[in-house]
């Protein structure tokens, strides 16, 4: 391998959906809502996995910096990458990678780290091709995920058919041209993208050389390129309130819309991987429940004639008898009762509670 | 009025269907599950309109003692009558009366304090007329609760139509003779009994003579008298562990069972006052919502997309969202979800974790 890999985990996310779990103290990486470790450790090990332990850099809040030396203790302070500001993914990007580029060019994953996977081998393949790709091809690499409902809070990736790129020798692994981003589709075009095979969910991983997104954003966004250059630079001169000012500074701009949907070149990588983005209590129960209709229970909690609910338990018993389809999440901020499906209610209820908040 | 009139309320009872509030530490009488003060002093209240303050007694388990003494403040320890051990309503009401005849004979009220009531002023008039029936007729005196639903969990009593007893001068008021009672009937005779005017609920209210309880229990239950006395003097004697080993070694008996049953002349007042003994949290939502499918909301918690529900927040804020006909309960002893009409469910459920407690 000519050029080193690195990885560089996002641990930002929130979830006005995963209330009373998910809050701003101890947002969703910090969790672990897949039943295992925390979201952040996992990814944190599927970057680790690619790049070595080593080559793994964390990007998240200043104000998380102990949350995160408490789940990843091994993590060098030189690998940890910490915002005074949350400014959205362009920036917390242009920074990683300028960071990165300190040890000479090479090809950088981003990996978010408020997402699950269950085939954990079949993800470790897909994003060994997309770096693969990355190396061999002047693109950026998505990793897509084949949709298994017609999801209309998602972005979509549509593939061209005709325009396959054989990347791996023995034929097996491919990787699609991106031909266009979709966000958030209407109802009848996301059921449509669920059955056409053109489409793909963007999971927000992708694979590239670190030179090429400097030359894309100087190009597509260069106010972020330049504000990253300086907080950079305040950042090596040991200024951090300077480099505290210059991010803050930054436009709040997500990766996707700032780079990738204006880049000359974006490939994915299909990865059929049991991927959730674990958005809302229903994602959490669909990850983990065992069987259909199964209960999925934590702590000590019992239901009695009822199936299909998620029952979080905090310090307390829990009860729950003769309901089926419900979420029941019982959290130091607060207790949730909800009906299956009603995700969007809660988050309109979370964000009212916020608006009026003095 | 020639004789006093003393009234005994019985600040016992319990209730595994009202899991997690209603707790062996802090049962029933000591909540105010009504909405309004504890049921112990509503009770004590409605007494006291009956007797006045000072004659009211308060017959508890004497490890109740700080919770009765904290909920009355103003109750002479005099008035206090302390159970060491449960032995049912038999030898509390027998004792009592013990009590109550140091000062002379008179008339005593008998009140559980695991009950409610909507139109105190229908009680009052009720428990007056009793009151007034008990002191010229040598019977026991019951209220009458006409039956609201074909309820099954109930006692019933059966009263004969030709045999009304016009009490009061105004020709208004009237008791009505027992002929029979019964207890939990099946479901056919409830539904028959619900509708046909001659049954009445037993609400453990009743009114009698002291002399004439003790000349009845004699007779019925001797051994239960001869128990009350040996113990009545112990107390009185100051000797209170003699008294705690009498008084344990009494039987447990319920009132009903070894005395009104038995006794020759029964009567009741017929008592439409809005009536319940709250002994389910379906019962509670019934009592306490101000209209039909109302939402019952105490503390803070909002319901959203949701109606007919019964939610008690305790320190934390609860959202109930998309969910109706549920009761929703967070107590510092652990948290009820229940569908409404689960109750019987969530009796076994608390009776199966009580019978593998070690």
């Amino acid at each position: 391998m000519p050029d080193a890999v690195c990885a560089v985990v996002l641990a930002g996310g929130s979830g006005t959906r995963l209330w009373p779990t998910s809050t701003d103290a101890r947002p969703k990486p910090f969790l672990a809502l897949s039943g295992g470790k925390s979201l952040l450790v996992e990814t944190f090990d599927r970057a680790a996995r690619l790049a070595g332990a080593r080559n793994v850099f964390v990007s998240g809040r200043r104000s998380h910096a102990d949350l995160i030396r408490h789940e990843l203790p091994g993590l060098p302070e030189s690998r940890m990458i910490l915002e005074p500001a949350r400014r959205n993914t362009a920036p917390a990007v242009a920074l990683a990678a300028l960071v990165v580029s300190e040890e000479g060019d090479g090809v950088m994953a981003v990996l978010p780290s408020d997402q699950a996977v269950r085939d954990e081998a079949a993800f470790d393949a897909a994003l060994r091709t997309a770096a693969e790709a990355a190396r061999t091809h002047a693109a950026f690499v998505t990793l897509g995920i084949p949709p298994t409902r017609p999801e209309t809070g998602y972005g979509y990736m549509e593939i061209s058919e005709e325009n396959h790129e054989r990347l791996s020798s023995n034929g097996k692994e491919v990787a699609a041209r991106v031909v266009r981003f979709v966000e958030k589709p209407p109802r009848e075009a996301a059921e449509r993208y669920a059955k056409d095979g053109r489409h793909l969910w963007n999971a927000g991983i992708f694979v590239f050389r670190v030179s090429l997104l400097f030359e894309e954003m100087k190009r597509t966004c260069p106010d972020v390129l330049d504000a990253a250059r300086r907080a950079h630079a305040a950042r090596q001169a040991g200024d951090l309130s300077s480099f505290a000012e210059i991010f803050s500074s930054s436009p709040s701009v997500s990766i996707d819309v700032a780079v990738m949907e204006k880049a000359s070149s974006v490939l994915t990588v299909p990865c059929a991987c049991g991927w959730s983005d674990l958005g809302s209590w229903d994602a959490v129960l669909d990850f983990r429940a065992k069987s259909p209709g199964a209960n999925v229970i934590e702590g000590r909690a019992e239901v009695r004639d009822g199936r299909d609910n998620l029952v979080l338990a905090g310090d307390r018993p829990v009860r729950v008898i003769g309901l089926s389809g419900i979420a029941v999440v019982d959290a130091p901020e607060g207790l949730l009762v909800m009906r299956r499906g009603a995700s969007d209610e809660l988050r309109k209820s979370v964000e009212e509670s916020l608006a009026v908040r003095p």
